[in-house]
């Protein structure tokens, strides 16, 4: 009997009407004689409420208790869900973390799954009943509650299925699944079948925010066969999973793009030894991350040092660095909030020289500037001006033939 | 150092102001030195309104999820209340049932508290924190969460104090503590600063809404001194303890009356053995309450049998009782809704005969006619129409005296 692991979002179980939807999908599954495990976060709205209410009574309220006070989001879920089902005669049980121990280190709010005891799931599962369970927390080693950060409840569904060796851990959202780019600004954008785990994790850490990033880390390490579908419609939607032979003949997968940064470039620099690394170490003390770094070849003892972080920190940023330019002697610092970065994310690029030439030629002959470059193993990106964003993603796609089902294997 | 479990109810944390300022009292006797635990409800409304959502769901949603819904009201509090705190410096900590360890048997909706582990409360105590717990719930010895029924979390505070052998329980209300009667109908009622616990318990079963009964007999078991106190002010409220000579010495302590029976009165039934037995069997079978019982001696082989049931039972009363009437061959039914029941409270009646008597002549005086009686030890109950209720409320306060802070010891 296949045993799958579904997740639906805040957005699928937004109303006691989409609760009853979700729920009649999972049992036409459920009918088919498969197991069935449902992760679920909150109804959408209801964490910020929670949220909003705990800053009523503390402008920072303590890890502990918020964590607390927004697991009760999920278990209003869990329970309206099985309501649902046992009334229509299904057998059913929600199981909050600390019935279905799931257990994670104390980090409150940002916890790390460190392990789950499946015994009383299987126990659930065994007297054919749909498991229900409540997404995004978990207990520490002496129950205090703790939750996993937002996007958490993919984790949760991506562990269970890791720790039942489940078939299939199927994650709902509003979209259909994962897209060569955004259709939004790319018409051509085309859903992909199948998509390895290594580029999901670069296009959902560039922006494609369908998956949270560190479910596909955990699906990766555990060898969790994921599937992103909409529960709004019947597609198939993608599967993530191991790179195959196909993948491989596949240059380019998808192309990302986040207008999330802003640049700060300080030039006329003097260039001592250890002035690099004090400047972002101050900047990393205030926990800002930092993504992109360029510094140029010094020519007459000065140098030009350019990099990008959040825009929600170039204030902040700027602030920090201005006393050590002063300190040092020299430098002059401007930024540009205008900025978008642009990426190309295939692991075929592996074993393929000229893609990333390819990239900047078709950029160039679109007279797109690229102000700076980074590169990894499947992935190259590029900062442009932020008004080309749309051109480079369509420009990008066309180039790399993804609108094709089998793009080609060769660069021509 | 003295050890006091207090609880607040859902009008006392009806708001995140509420909350704050309850919480401020709090802080205030746990400056004083004294260990805290605090039992608070869900805020006012909020049970309501997880009902009305569960029944979106289903007409009659699932006991078993419908107490993991109801639980996230408390949970609400509690983390709201401990977020205040901290916010304030406090050391404080939230408990919900599965962390402070109530475990009760599995009657979903209306469990039964059977053992506190009070090992993480104590810790917690030791570290000097306030100990913030969920009120209302408990876990079965699996771990499924379990709720105690409307007023539970009473039950919660008093059973806490029971485990933890603590000094005193309060139990903080939007009500200044125990009155001899209703205020609102009798301007003379003066609240009591002692009351026994059986007193109480036959004021709060009578419908003196102050306490939830079920935490009486337990405080009552378990020798807890209790209080009741106003959250809106500072005075001392009533104190619910053993009785003592002062006690025994007041014939009544106070008035209570509920308007919430009717009256049904079968005439000329053929009075054969145990007709009254299957008559009684029926009702019950369909878990209605009957309260008091008259039957007269039947002269010509006709008996008339008088009884009251909740107002809302009534009409399924009378469905079940038409057909066996009908089956005995002969009886007329007759019911009333209007009718109210007045009694009397005090254990100072067990040693002193004649105060049954001076309620009816009381009530005689003012043309007040009583339908059917009943009397324990330390009550006499009489069933009138209802348009006298507050006449009678206000006769018998005046008739024992009730007024007067150290009411007679004799009758006069």
């Amino acid at each position: 009997m296949p045993l799958i692991v579904q997740k639906y979002g805040g957005t699928s179980v937004g109303s006691p009407d989409r609760i009853a939807n979700v729920a009649n999908r999972v049992v036409k599954e459920w009918r088919q004689g498969k197991k069935m495990v449902v992760v679920l976060s909150a109804m959408s709205g209801e964490t910020d409420r929670l949220i909003k209410l705990g800053k009523e009574l503390a402008e920072f309220p303590d890890p502990r208790e918020l964590d607390v006070l927004m697991a009760t989001g999920e278990q209003v879920t869990v329970s309206l869900f099985s309501i649902y089902l046992k009334s229509q005669g299904i057998p059913a049980t929600s199981l909050l973390s600390h019935q279905a121990r799931i257990y994670t280190d104390r980090a409150y709010g940002r916890a790390r799954i460190i392990g789950i005891d499946t015994a009383r799931i299987r126990e659930e599962l065994k007297k054919g009943r749909i498991v229900t369970v409540a997404g995004f927390q978990g207990v520490d080693e002496v129950g205090n509650i703790t939750t996993l950060g937002r996007g958490g409840s993919d984790t949760t569904a991506v562990a269970i299925a890791a720790a039942l060796k489940a078939d299939l851990c199927e994650i709902y959202t509003d979209v259909e699944g994962v897209f060569t780019t955004d259709p939004r600004i790319c018409p051509k954008a085309r859903k992909l079948d199948k998509i390895s785990y290594d580029e999901m994790l670069e296009m959902a850490s560039l922006g494609a925010k369908v998956l949270e990033i560190r479910s596909v880390g955990f699906a990766k390490r555990y060898n969790v066969r994921l599937a992103v579908r909409s529960s709004f419609s019947d597609h198939p939607g993608t599967l993530v999973t191991t790179e195959d032979e196909d993948m491989e003949n596949i240059l380019v997968s998808g192309v990302a793009y986040s207008k999330n940064d802003a640049r700060v470039t300080i030039t006329r620099l003097p260039d001592r030894p250890g002035i690099a690394s004090r400047l972002f170490n101050k900047i990393a003390e205030s926990n800002i991350v930092v993504d992109m770094i360029i510094q140029n070849t010094s020519i007459d003892g000065m140098a030009d040092i350019t990099f990008t972080v959040p825009k929600g920190d170039l204030r902040k940023t700027l602030e920090i660095i201005q006393p050590l330019i002063d300190e040092l002697g020299g430098g002059h610092i401007s930024s540009d909030e205008n900025i978008a970065k642009v990426s190309i994310v295939g692991v075929g690029m592996r074993n393929n020289a000229g893609v990333a030439a390819k990239m900047f030629s078709s950029l160039a002959r679109e007279n797109i500037n690229i102000m700076m470059i980074s590169t990894s193993e499947i992935k190259v990106s590029c900062i442009i001006e932020d008004k080309y964003t749309e051109l480079a993603v369509r420009t990008l796609h066309d180039a790399f033939g993804l609108e094709q089902s089998r793009p080609r294997g060769e660069l021509t």
